[in-house]
C-alpha cells in the first residue's frame, strides 16, 4: 500500500462536473489499494473574481493580510465541494484548511514560506480509511493569521505535504501530458520525457517552462520526493521528476525552452574600478527589481559596459533607475534598452560531460543567421539572448539538432 | 467612549458599493469617539450560490461538516473586503474568522450553539484603535472543525460578541426602520416602536416577525444586552430591545403578527386514556417534526381528539406519520389535515394585567365573521388559528382595535 499525494489545479476543479471527475480519480486510486491525500487549488476563475473585488475595494494599497483572508476562501470552497463529491461516491473524505492542517508559515503575506506541517491529523484521517482533502496555497503564521504562498503555491503545498507525510510520490495533475523536450505548440516533434532530474526541471522552470513552479521543485529536491507530472484527462504515465541517479536515460539536452518576458538594458561607459557593479545592481535590488542575466565586457580604455536583463513589466522602471544611477558610475555612463528580445536555452544533465554543446549551439544559430546578443551558462544549461522575432526559428533549430537528431545516449556512456 | 457592536446583514454588504457604505458608517461611529466591532454576513446571493453547488455535488446526503466548511467562506470573503474598504478610508481594521475569534461552539454542524468566546484578541485590536471586523454565523468546535450557527446566526454572533466584550449596545442594521406594531406592507397604520421588551420581541420573533432571530433575542435577554434594531439606509433611531423595566411606554398590545407557514392536523377518535398524547407527539418528535400549537378537546364517550400545527414543509410527512401512528391510539382514530390556515397573534406586556384582551380579540374577529379554529395563549400573547384567506383582514382589524384606537397607556398605570 502506497501513500499518494495528488494535486489538482484550478482548471481540473473548474466546475461541478470536473470536481466529480477528480473525485472519481481519487476514489479509483484508493480502490487500487492506496492511501490518498488530495491538494486542490481554487476553481479556475474564482481567484480572479476575488482579486477584482479586492482591487475595487482595497485599491493598490490594500492590506496583504486581508488579501490573504479573501483569496484563501477559494481553496476552502474547493475542499468542501470535492469532499462532498467523494462522499456522493460512497467514500469517506475529510477536508483541511491550511489552519486545520497546521501548515505553519512565516508572516510574509501573499508570498509566505512554509516552516512546518503538523501531519498527525491527516494521518489519523488516513488511518480511518478516509481521503484527506487539503486546501493548497494557504497556511497560518505563528499568530494564527492566514497566509498564502504566492504563485504556484498549491504545487509547493502538495510537495511539502508529501514530504511531511513521507509519501511515496507527489502526483501533480495538469492539462498537459507531462514535461516535453520543447513547447509542443511550437515544435511539432517535441516529445514527452519519461523522466527528468530535479536539477534539469529546476532550470526548465526557471527558464520559462510553466509545468511546475520553481519552489515546489526545490522543495522536492531537498527532500528527495519524486514528483509525477501527469494529465488529469487520461491515465497515461506523465513525467517523473526525480534524483539524477534515478534518471535512466541521460540526454545531452533534455529540453529546449524560451522566455519572451525579459528585456535587455545596456549601461555603457562605466568606469572600470571596483564598486561600479555594486552601485548599479545594488540600486536595482533595493528597488526590488530582479536582474536575471548579467554580462560585463572586457575593459577598454579604462571603461567597460554592463548588459543585463530584467522582467518586462519592470523594464521602464529599471531604465529610469539606471539613468538616475548613471552619474555615479564614472562620469559619462550611458543607458540604452531593448525590450524586443528572447532568451532561448538548452538544458540537460548530459552537457556537463560534453564540452562541445556550446559550440554546437552557436553553430546551429549561426546557420540560421541568428545573432547572439548575450550568453549565460551553468553546469546543465546554456542560454542565449536573441532578437525576439527569431524565437520560434531558434527553438526549432536547436530542438532538431540536439533532440531529434539522436543526441541522446545511455547514461553509462555519458 | 462607548463600545459598540454593529451587525450588517447580507443585503447591507450585497455589493462593493454597499460594502463601502458600511465602511463609511463604521468609520463615522469610530470618529464619533467610540470603539467599534463589526459583525457581517455573507454578501446576499453568495450563500445561495454556495448551497446550489453543495446540492449539485453533495446531494441530499451531503456532509454537514463539509457544508459548514463551504458556506463559512461567504462571511470570510466579506470580512476581508470590508476591512480593505475601511483601510481605503484611511482607518485601521483587522478581520477575524470564527476560528480566529475563538468562537467555540458545540459540534452540531449547521446549527451549532455558542459555548464561549475568547475576547482577548479583539480587545487588543480595539486597544490599537483599529476596528475589529468579525465573520458572523461561524465558529469552531473543540477539535477545530468549522461550525455554523444556522438561520439568523449572524444576529446571534453579534449579540454573543457584544456580551463577551461587555459592549454598551449591539446594533442590528437591517433594511427596515425597526420593529413595527404590524407588517407595514399589510397595515398602513402600523408604526415603529421606540422600545420593546425582550419578552415581547421573543414572542414576535417566534410568531413570524423576521426582524430578529429568536436565538439572538434569548441571548441578549440572558445577558441584559440592549439591542438597537435600525436601518442601514439612514441615521434615524430604530427600536431598542431592552429589559421590561427599561421600557418606558407599556402598550397593552405592542404588536399584531401572523404566520402563514404552518398547517393544521386533527387526529379524531383517540382513546381518552393516559399515554395517547405521548404516543402521538413522541412519534412526531422522533421524526424531527416540530409541533407548535396543540389543542385537546374535552373527552366525549371515552374518546377525544387532538389538533396541532406543524411547519408547512413538514405537513405531508406529518400526515403520513399520524396515519401510521393512528392504530396505536385506541382503535378507530382518524386523521385529517388542512394546510390553508394562518396563525394571527397579538403580543404585549400590558395584557398580563388585562383579562379582557382575549375577549376583545375574539369579539373583533367575530365582528369580521372570522371563525377561530384554535386558540393558544401565554402571559404576553394570544394566538388564534384562522382560515388563511382571512389573514390580512384579521391583522388589520386587530391592529385597529388594539393599537390605533388608543389602547396604550403609561406603564405605571398598567
Amino acid at each position: 500500500m502506497s501513500l499518494i499525494v495528488q494535486k489538482f489545479g484550478g482548471t481540473s476543479v473548474g466546475d461541478a462536473e470536473r470536481i466529480r471527475n477528480v473525485a472519481r480519480r481519487v476514489v479509483a486510486t484508493q480502490q487500487a489499494g492506496h492511501r490518498v491525500v488530495v491538494i486542490v487549488s481554487a476553481m479556475s476563475g474564482e481567484t480572479n473574481a476575488l482579486v477584482a473585488l479586492a482591487d475595487e475595494l482595497g485599491g493598490p494599497e490594500r492590506s496583504d493580510r486581508e488579501y490573504d483572508v479573501l483569496v484563501s476562501t477559494g481553496e476552502q470552497k474547493t475542499i468542501a465541494l470535492l469532499s462532498m463529491a467523494i462522499h456522493a461516491l460512497g467514500h469517506d473524505a475529510v477536508s483541511f484548511t491550511g489552519a486545520q492542517l497546521g501548515m505553519r508559515t512565516d508572516t510574509s503575506h501573499s508570498n509566505a514560506r512554509i516552516e512546518s506541517i503538523d501531519a498527525d491529523r491527516v494521518r489519523k484521517v488516513l488511518d480511518g480509511n478516509a481521503v484527506a482533502v487539503i486546501a493548497g496555497f494557504q497556511g497560518t503564521d505563528a499568530d494564527g493569521n492566514i497566509t498564502t504562498l504566492g504563485r504556484g503555491g498549491s504545487d509547493t503545498s502538495a510537495v511539502a505535504v508529501a514530504c511531511a507525510l513521507e509519501a511515496d510520490v507527489c502526483e501533480i495533475y495538469t492539462d498537459v501530458d507531462g514535461v516535453f523536450t520543447a513547447d509542443p505548440n511550437m515544435v511539432g516533434a517535441a516529445h514527452k520525457l519519461a523522466q527528468i532530474s530535479y536539477d534539469e526541471m529546476l532550470e526548465l522552470a526557471s527558464l520559462g517552462s510553466k509545468v511546475l513552479q520553481v519552489r515546489s521543485v526545490k522543495f522536492a529536491m531537498q527532500y528527495g520526493m519524486p514528483i509525477h507530472v501527469r494529465s488529469s484527462f487520461h491515465e497515461a504515465e506523465g513525467t517523473w521528476v526525480t534524483r539524477e541517479e534515478d534518471v535512466m536515460e541521460r540526454l545531452v539536452v533534455s529540453g529546449v525552452t524560451y522566455n519572451r518576458n525579459e528585456a535587455k538594458i545596456r549601461v555603457g561607459g562605466v568606469k572600470d574600478t571596483p564598486g561600479m557593479a555594486g552601485a548599479l545592481f545594488g540600486g536595482l535590488a533595493e528597488a526590488g527589481i530582479v536582474v536575471d542575466m548579467i554580462v560585463q565586457n572586457v575593459s577598454h580604455d579604462g571603461s567597460t559596459d554592463m548588459t543585463f536583463t530584467v522582467p518586462k513589466p519592470e523594464y521602464e522602471r529599471a531604465i529610469q533607475l539606471a539613468n538616475e544611477l548613471a552619474p555615479t558610475l564614472g562620469g559619462d555612463a550611458t543607458v540604452e534598452g531593448d525590450p524586443d528580445i528572447a532568451k532561448v536555452s538548452v538544458v540537460g544533465l548530459g552537457m556537463t560531460d560534453h564540452a562541445g554543446v556550446a559550440a554546437k549551439m552557436f553553430d546551429v544559430l549561426a546557420q540560421e543567421s541568428i545573432n547572439i546578443q548575450m550568453i549565460g551558462t551553468s553546469e546543465i544549461k546554456i542560454s542565449v539572448v536573441i532578437e525576439e522575432k527569431y524565437t520560434e526559428l531558434a527553438v526549432r533549430a536547436l530542438h532538431q539538432a540536439f533532440v531529434e537528431d539522436g543526441a541522446s545516449e545511455p547514461r553509462s556512456e555519458g
